[in-house]
């Protein structure tokens, strides 16, 4: 129950309020990370945490399992041999417990990985496609229009619209679901060229770059605005970043070839200055 | 740079973008976290996030540094002997390397610790008081309006209006960072009773108000929603949880006593009903 004061009225009423439980994402059964998470597509979570991470790509992964406790969810993650071999190695590096925003990283320079461009996409979006895109995410977003406290991360594609939503009480789980929901299902391949953007109601900092480049994704559309960071990440990735992106326009700041311009541009504005 | 399109026309303009950092949050030389965080308040940052992780309280520290290199910047904190000999003996129990969310924690028991009740508190709030420090936090967020893609965090106190605002690209650092600020001007003792509202920008999860908590804050003010794991820790460490708080309104969750509704409240509505 909540008591809903509007206007100088006050009116008791139930409210709907997203569950947000402890995740572990355990490897061959050692801890990784332990996210606050929506309970809900684990298998998408497992999936593309493990990808934007950087610990295994599908193939590598022989079993998933949630198990559910009292405290949380046990997301339980089999490995194949080799990438199980590779992530003890990885740990081995590592010197002590590392927190919050990146996950399993274990210095400053790591938290600044330099990315490898995606691989060449065909996708090009015109004005409408952004327009489209945005409007269409937030038709698809239930959790949110329930309880207002949760993002969403969705992928569009040219003439197919927006054809996956992901939704979190955490922006970057949202994203990491959808990236396990689009290799889970084939939709996309790792390594292989994306020809969709991804879509996120959320601001863009520098590790949901990170992940979009994880996934190959050569386009991000956003409600908000980015950090500097993140532009960065996007300009070294060969990703076009779309900020404020709404149906009045937007804010285009890198690799602006991706991008019709529908409406005239300056005659000082040359595509190569546009970041 | 960035190309701004909207109604039609594009034009090239300078965009100001916050930076986003890494910033690792080490003790006596051992690392503990590393956040991607606004490269300012460093001083506040490690002062907040020692109290609201439970590391150490300002009378524990005996110095702190900020070293910036070429990867991001080191926090070093400095304990005094007995809070480094319980980080130290806390590190050893610890099963592995954990990430996002929550710092430090060893366990999915330990992400949903609970929490004890803050310090009882004078403090009371009427209508006016909760739309006055919505409008005030509004006012003072210069970062954001340069960018808007940053959160804010402050501290409104009954007759004196929001004493103290901290802004970052990470909704939990802003946090921390009004914390740290808080403690090290003592204007807040830990232990003692506070007597003024945290106001917050951002959506309410459980790790904000377990950060809240640990300041000992009576009340939460945010202008979005709260998940179902915030509102149970709300109330169990006594604290009023107010959200969707604008000028025209908001939603009250738990302990309503400290709230003044000046709205006619139904004939059903009792104050031990509300949560």
């Amino acid at each position: 129950m909540r008591l809903r004061v509007r206007a100088g009225t006050a009116r008791q009423e139930d409210a709907l309020l997203p569950a947000e439980v402890p995740v572990a994402l355990s490897y061959n059964g050692t801890t990784q990370a332990v996210m606050m998470a929506t309970p809900a597509n684990l298998t998408d979570f497992a999936l593309g945490f493990s990808l934007s991470e950087g610990i295994a790509r599908p193939d590598d992964i022989r079993d998933i399992e949630a198990v559910t406790g009292e405290d949380g969810i046990d997301l339980r993650i089999w490995l194949k041999d080799e990438a199980g071999n590779r992530l003890l190695a990885r740990r081995r590096t590592m010197t002590g417990p590392v927190g919050c925003g990146l996950c399993g990283l274990d210095s400053l320079a790591e938290a600044r990985r330099p990315l490898a461009p995606v691989p060449a996409s065909p996708l090009r979006l015109g004005h409408h496609d952004i327009a489209g895109a945005m409007a269409a995410l937030t038709q698809h977003q239930p959790l949110h229009d329930a309880t207002r406290a949760v993002h969403a991360a969705g992928f569009w594609q040219q003439g197919k619209g927006l054809i996956c939503v992901r939704e979190d009480v955490g922006r970057h789980n949202a994203l990491d679901k959808l990236i396990g929901a689009l290799v889970g299902a084939g939709t996309v391949t790792p390594g292989a060229p994306v020809t969709g953007a991804v879509v996120l109601t959320s601001r863009i900092s520098l590790d949901m770059v990170q992940k979009c480049a994880a996934l190959g994704a050569p386009a991000i559309l956003a409600v908000s605005a980015p950090t500097l960071a993140a532009v960065e990440a996007a300009e070294a990735a060969d990703i076009t970043l779309v900020a404020l992106a709404r149906s009045e326009g937007f804010d285009l700041y890198t690799h602006p070839g991706r991008i019709s311009i529908d409406a005239a541009l300056p005659p000082d504005a040359e595509a190569s200055d546009v970041r």
